[in-house]
């Protein structure tokens, strides 16, 4: 038996997109002359819907799409995700499911029993959970169909859950195991994936197909690197990271398996291959080509640049250097040198007369107040206004450049440097943005080093370092990655070594900044919790305050 | 039997100080002499606690808070709602519990069973359903224990659930039933709970206390209302809309009521009571008095400011009139007479200055281009920076106008109109701005009748109408409605009557606005589908447009 998978790069609620794509699949599928073809999870509206699912309209068009794949099921089977309609009056009006097709019909249904609802998943929201689980058999060969979380619980040892599906599916005799995924990218999930159907494979000895989305939709990025897996825990191919891929296997050569054959996971790169796939879809899915960012001379904005210009290419990222009176001189140069090295157009648009003008607007009003925050905040807002009029007057969608400890503290300016239709490094900590520009600058100096290796500085006011209202970034960092990737509390903090003060201080700034963080674009999301969706706390609450 | 009902609000992870008001509750009742006390629904922890849910911190203090209760418990029952930790491994960590608490101990718990998990609900993120029920028997009366939704699929006949928990409880012998409720305000919910709370007692023939919460949390408002209603059918009792109350009552009095007393239920009087609501509680529970918003002479920041007053006290409100070369003479005159008539501080800040002084920094970088929107939306992002300015230097929080029209089809500019911490009216269609107005203006003339008579316009061009871009109110609210309250599609709409061409263009205009509202402040909700967190839409996505 020959079979073809295919980790696609579909977009949310473009059926006939989707469509194309499968069905091109499916004809090299056919030219490989393979007897099965499997795509992702729910691939006729891509994952994720989110409340798409409860319009009517929706689902009829998902059901349209799988009835015109069905007519393509000649001399070939395909496997396809779709949501598909309880029958049943009690419960959800949905299931999430695997549908077989052969001979130009539907040939079996598997629903998804594991609904995921935690972090950026909402699938209760939607879906009934599966209670029958069948397999079926075609030519000669008996097949288990699962969906993504399926298969994270085996023998049932996943707290969350009281079902194992492959448990009951193996049981009644199984010769391979398709598994339809849609698992979001986090930097550790390639490692994790690998354990898991290792453990599967060992578990039920038969080989398993896991095929995975690819593409970025919004904030969630999906990495692809399906695997095929042998029933003697052999890796026999693991597939790209964040490209398309069809792949066709004869199906003894994976029984046959001898090696393990894994591909390279570095961090750094997984990351950045993350952050580039994240705007480059973002972009080609709007419809739009061009970014434009505000280049300050500091870290997070080069580092965006960098990540935009690999994106969209050099001739589509355009910047604007917006120097005030507390600029340093190293700063506009290293913008400067940066827009140079990638080739981006650059433009000098000092904001000092519009500030004036402001000062002099608010005289009146503002007499015998001191200087404070206000003014600060009236430089990054300029930026963020005159950023937003590029965007309007010539379509580039502006990129935010914030990264994940100035979001956590709220150490930005809302409506100034928090503007942006996405935040690109809103999911990385600062330590994390020194390391990524490290990697960037590997081979070459891209990002000049004199950005990476001078203090962080917001230059709002005179000599000012972020550091004068911030501990250093890996004190930082630390406390933040136990309170919101590890949801930990203030004692246990402490009780790890952290000052207590510290700790109540940089907590209460995160959970006072709610606010701020409620207002910013999506985050492209590369950890276990990023702001966003996934992370939903109260913006009016006393815990911890 | 004497039993006591106390609606109350509460501020979620303020355990001290909800503890304080439940023993305050608690020694009321006792003077009046009451057997049982009954809180709403997680009132340790107020509802809806969100991902606070996750920290074992916060579970531990809400436990703490539940046995100081319990030492309270002496000579009165008290009955309690919280998180409680499930101690089996699979599944959910969490039940959301009533505790009956009695001679200073826990006495019996009782879990809920239907977890809402659509709109702005999420319990099935956190809480696992109960499958156990029990009735607890206390001085001779045998007493069902339900949560909220456990009474809302009466007989089963609510095609969401499988499970009608008091069917099971009452078969069980029953005197009396509490259900503990935080049962989020719609301007329809006053009368969808007293149909559902007949019903019941209709069918199980015993009488029920519903407690509700009563106060806003964030975008979130509880109007209280809660019922004591006989087993005959008859309300004893509602108690009143968004207010706080305690009240005791005995068990044969209600028994014997043949009377049915409810409470007025205009639609219009609720909905300003709500929004009223919403605004004061945002700002008490974060500790802020005063607000800010921009009068630019139209009705929706009229309308805003009539509520911030009511809501904050005159005193505590203060506006810019923040005139450009378009706005016409009837503008200026119109909010001064507002803000004159609510008696509340207005300064007049022209934009002319600043806004010639963007045109000339952006001077080389647009020549040649032709004026468009950028221009309009940088007048719009003026005056938001303006008004940020006073909220920065003075801690004035910034109110956001916009209405539901406008903010479903991206009729505002993102950074300009759209800022501000909370939408006061982004849960009302214009076509209801208008009525709510006139409800205001009933006795007196509060808003300008000139405001509410004028045709809308944005003032950001020469002689622009909002009717130059957008259809008449009337029509955009009544397609609006279809798509995003009742979930409809085009050619659903299209086959009530509606222009082909026009509702394809509103729909689109909805999708691809999606971003604009992602970074916007939460809107006080008081429709059976906000903007917020119960709209989940995808921001990149190909459906309908």
């Amino acid at each position: 038996m020959r079979i073809s998978i295919a980790q696609l790069n579909f977009i949310v609620g473009d059926f006939d997109g989707n469509l194309v794509k499968m069905l091109d699949a499916v004809k090299v599928a056919k030219s490989e002359r393979a007897d099965i073809i499997c795509f992702s999870e729910l691939s006729t509206c891509a994952y994720p819907p989110r409340d798409f699912l409860e319009f009517e309209n929706f689902i009829k068009k998902a059901e349209k799409t799988v009835d015109k794949l069905a007519k393509a099921a000649q001399g070939i089977a395909i496997i396809v995700g779709s949501p598909t309609v309880n029958p049943v009056i009690e419960g959800k009006d949905l299931y999430n499911s695997a549908i077989f097709l052969a001979d130009g019909k539907r040939f079996h249904t598997q629903h998804k029993a594991l609904l995921p609802t935690y972090d950026i998943f909402d699938e209760y929201r939607y879906f009934e959970p599966a209670t029958d689980f069948q397999v079926v058999e075609y030519k000669g060969k008996r097949i288990a169909l699962s969906i993504c979380e399926d298969i994270w619980n085996i023998g049932n040892e996943n707290p969350l859950y009281t079902v194992c599906p492959l448990d009951l599916m193996v049981s009644q005799g199984v010769d391979l195991v398709f598994n339809l995924s849609a698992s979001p990218f986090t930097f550790k999930h390639a490692e994790d994936r690998y354990h898991i159907l290792k453990t599967n494979a060992d578990r039920y000895k038969v080989p398993i197909f896991y095929v995975n989305h690819v593409g970025a939709q919004t904030e969630l990025i999906f990495d692809g690197g399906s695997i095929v897996i042998s029933g003697n825990g052999n890796i026999h191919e693991e597939l790209p990271y964040f490209e398309e891929a069809i792949r066709t296997y004869e199906l003894d050569d994976i029984n046959a398996e001898t090696q393990n054959i894994e591909q390279p996971k570095v961090k750094m790169q997984l990351i950045y291959d993350a952050l580039v796939t994240g705007v480059r879809d973002y972009f080609q899915k709007l419809g739009f080509k061009k970014a434009i960012l505000g280049l300050s001379g500091g870290l997070d904005s080069a580092l965006t640049a960098v990540i935009a210009a690999k994106a969209l290419g050099s001739e589509n990222v355009r910047v604007l250097l917006m120097p005030s009176q507390y600029s340093s001189d190293h700063s506009i140069k290293d913008a400067e040198d940066l827009a140079k090295n990638l080739g981006i157009q650059y433009d000098i648009v000092p904001i000092k007369s519009v500030y004036n003008q402001y000062s002099e607007t608010l005289g009146t009003l503002f007499l015998d107040t001191k200087a404070d925050v206000t003014e600060e905040n009236i430089q990054a807002r300029i930026r963020g206004m005159l950023l937003m009029a590029m965007s309007n007057k010539f379509g580039n969608i502006l990129l935010n450049t914030s990264n994940k400890s100035e979001l956590a503290v709220g150490y930005g300016t809302l409506y100034g440097d928090l503007c942006g239709g996405i935040s690109v490094i809103g999911d990385i900590y600062k330590t994390e943005v020194f390391e990524l520009s490290r990697f960037i600058n590997k081979d070459d100096e891209i990002i000049p080093w004199n950005t990476i290796t001078k203090p962080p500085s917001a230059e709002l006011r005179p000599d000012q370092k972020d550091s004068d209202s911030l501990p250093e970034y890996d004190i930082l960092d630390a406390i933040l990655f136990q309170y919101i990737e590890n949801q930990k509390g203030p004692k246990e903090i402490v009780s790890m070594g952290y000052d207590k003060k510290l700790v109540k201080r940089i907590l209460r700034l995160v959970n006072i900044n709610e606010f701020k963080r409620h207002q910013t674009a999506p985050v492209l999301r590369v950890s276990t919790k990023a702001f966003g969706m996934g992370r939903r706390m109260p913006i009016v609450g006393k815990y911890l305050t």
